[in-house]
């Protein structure tokens, strides 16, 4: 069978569990889940066999360690994916919920019911640990799912499906709810992004050039799970030592994820006194500073910034720091520079605070706090498949009910439109 | 200047103005929307004159008479699209509404508040009405909007546009709310599919042809708004002369809309006491039945139905017929050849009537009304933008609502993540 008749045939077969899956109870789901767990538990040795595979190529090609620690599974991250899946069984099944109902002049009563996506394919890289995230996911919600991983992880990823699948078929799940594409040929991505007939929706997760691949090839809708270039603003009226902690947290607790902070921005009247000292505790912390011409008069053993750096998402730790003279020049840097992912502003002033909410457009904004808390959990919803960094369908922390839609019920008694 | 700097420069300009109008008060807003309407009839006489050389051009090219219906204008017609724009201007402002806010363990106080989309493109042919329930649509949900219209309506579009424009520039609206590519060249729509950077999404609307050719070669997220082909299911509980007038009035009442019935399903125990009856009726109204054996014995005289009949959109006064021994038959026939736009039950029956609520994925599922009722207005949300036939952000008829995105504020004091 060549690759397009492959992807075409799991394509059709997600497609058709879709239709079966919308209906299943909540708790054949549960169970489902509850049992995926514990095959994944059970075949923990064939997995880290298989992910010995992965990473013996990962090292003899070179990858670096950054790399490898994203690809690398041991007991503990295989009992963490497992328990990942429990977590998931205990939340609140999204699927049933009428959000809305109301009734018309001419009596008919119209509801708006929240229904799974369909189907969901997953575009993902190295971390096996999406194998498991996404398929929890789909299900919970509803939806079947087709896993496309990088072909650094195949034999891990694999390894990892066939224990979950077995598990969500033996709970009664249908045949095709969770299908994998076993092959590392690029075009098996390019045919699955053209079936819109059978699927959905695309979510890439991974690096930009992976995201940005799927956004221009893809007929298929996509939810873009983008970069975050992150602003903090210490506003003049700010408390000092707030402005540090969450400088110093949304900087250093974990600088490799997109919600962490690139760019400190700082009004001009508190500069003196809040410049030198952060960015001393910063250094010590292993934090390179790059700052504008007033950050240099402040700390001048400091590389200047370029227009480069204040666009990049570093997802290190290097921080870009600007003076600016007013709310409106930090507004408009981030205006220029901002990614839309995550904003915050150290004020105690009420009327900066309301303009920052209100005229930043990002998909979450903060004030007084990190901007680190972008995220699923931190928001409430149990669980994430990704942030979306665009606007359509959804936006910010994704999770369970970001992989449903709408469909509208209509009660009548026999109206006919006049 | 070449075709794509001057889309790039309509582009940048929408987006310039999305800044400002996401933040623009309601009073301004619905004081651009009167203005807006007032220019319309101020300027009637440019307008009715410029849809005159439209409509020779499409008379001497040979174009059919539902084409030129399309296209003509007149003094009703343009008080119609004024009055539509102080219909909108009367509906409630989407925008700033916090549908939900919660406060998490650590009093992160988080909300969602509805936003803007940003900058809206419209693609679409050639309804000049188009142009003025685009721009209204988006004016008052504070995106800005970018207007590319068919060549056939070119100088009835730019006389609509000159004169809504300026309306809204005097009202106070920034330069650049409204766009309008007064071009005709292929490559204009090209250029625009492709401005992700500057374009949050686009929204196709017109035939088949126009809408395949957008969710193809657009990279920027595509709101598709697509066929409908609509079945109306008669169960063997079901009240035979509601079954008649729904039938009736979702075949004939408007046959050339996306909501209107094109397939008639009938449980064979009514077939008999309801086929010949209602064919005859739907005969004198020129309706021509395609149907299945089963319906071919009941009535004779007509044209066995094909698997393309079923799968047709026909759009006009043409129905396809199949008698279903069963519920489950009339699901499959409708999970085979239905678009998922909207489907009904006749039926007395409780569990037959849950059944099909819940198992039809349509984005209207009714029981005892007509499928004609697919529609924004009719569903209370005061206007139309289009209605969706795709799952992602949007399904079903979309109002105000449905142009909008949401962002998360979050209000904190001091808090960091562990």
């Amino acid at each position: 069978m060549d690759i397009y008749d492959c992807i075409l045939e799991k394509a059709k077969n997600a497609n058709r569990a879709a239709r079966t899956l919308s209906n299943m109870s909540t708790d054949i789901k549960n169970a489902a889940l509850i049992k995926m767990a514990e095959e994944l538990n059970k075949n923990k040795d064939d997995i880290l066999k298989a992910n010995m595979l992965d990473l013996e190529d990962a090292k003899s090609s070179g990858k670096n360690d950054a790399f490898i620690d994203r690809l690398t599974l041991n007991e503990n991250r295989i009992e963490s994916m497992a328990s990942g899946l429990m977590k998931v069984a205990s939340l609140p099944d999204p699927i049933g919920e009428v959000t809305r109902m109301w009734k018309k002049s001419n009596e008919l009563n119209i509801g708006r019911v929240r229904v799974p996506l369909g189907t969901i394919g997953i575009i993902y890289e190295a971390r096996p640990n999406v194998t498991v995230d996404a398929a929890a996911l789909c299900v919970k919600s509803g939806n079947s799912v087709i896993l496309k991983g990088g072909k650094e992880a195949i034999n891990s990823n694999l390894a990892i499906y066939n224990a979950i699948n077995k598990g969500a078929i033996e709970a009664g799940l249908p045949a095709g709810t969770i299908e994998f594409i076993n092959m590392t040929e690029r075009k098996a991505v390019e045919v699955l992004m053209k079936l819109n007939e059978y699927v959905d929706v695309l979510i890439p997760r991974g690096g930009s050039g992976l995201i940005k691949s799927v956004v221009e090839n893809s007929t298929v809708p996509v939810i873009e799970t983008g970069i975050g270039n992150c602003h903090v603003y210490v506003d003049s009226s700010a408390d000092l030592t707030m402005a540090e902690n969450i400088v110093i947290n949304a900087k250093t607790q974990r600088p490799g994820v997109c919600n962490a902070m690139e760019t400190l921005l700082v009004h001009e009247a508190v500069a003196e006194k809040l410049i030198p000292h952060l960015t001393e505790t910063l250094s010590k912390m292993g934090v390179e500073i790059r700052g504008c011409l007033k950050t240099k008069r402040l700390i001048p053993d400091i590389r200047l910034a370029t227009a480069e750096d204040y666009a990049q998402e570093f997802l290190d730790l290097i921080l870009a720091v600007k003076v600016v003279s007013s709310l409106d020049e930090a507004l408009d840097h981030i205006y220029k520079y901002g990614t839309k992912h995550s904003e915050a502003i150290i004020t105690n002033d009420y009327t900066s605070s309301q303009r920052f909410l209100r005229e930043v457009d990002a998909a979450a904004v903060y004030v007084n706090a990190s901007t680190r808390f972008t995220d699923g959990e931190e928001f409430g919803f149990g669980a994430e498949i990704g942030i979306s960094t665009q606007k359509l369908h959804a936006r910010g922390p994704m999770g369970l009910n970001e992989l449903t839609t709408i469909k509208y019920i209509v009660y009548g008694e026999g109206q006919i439109r006049e």
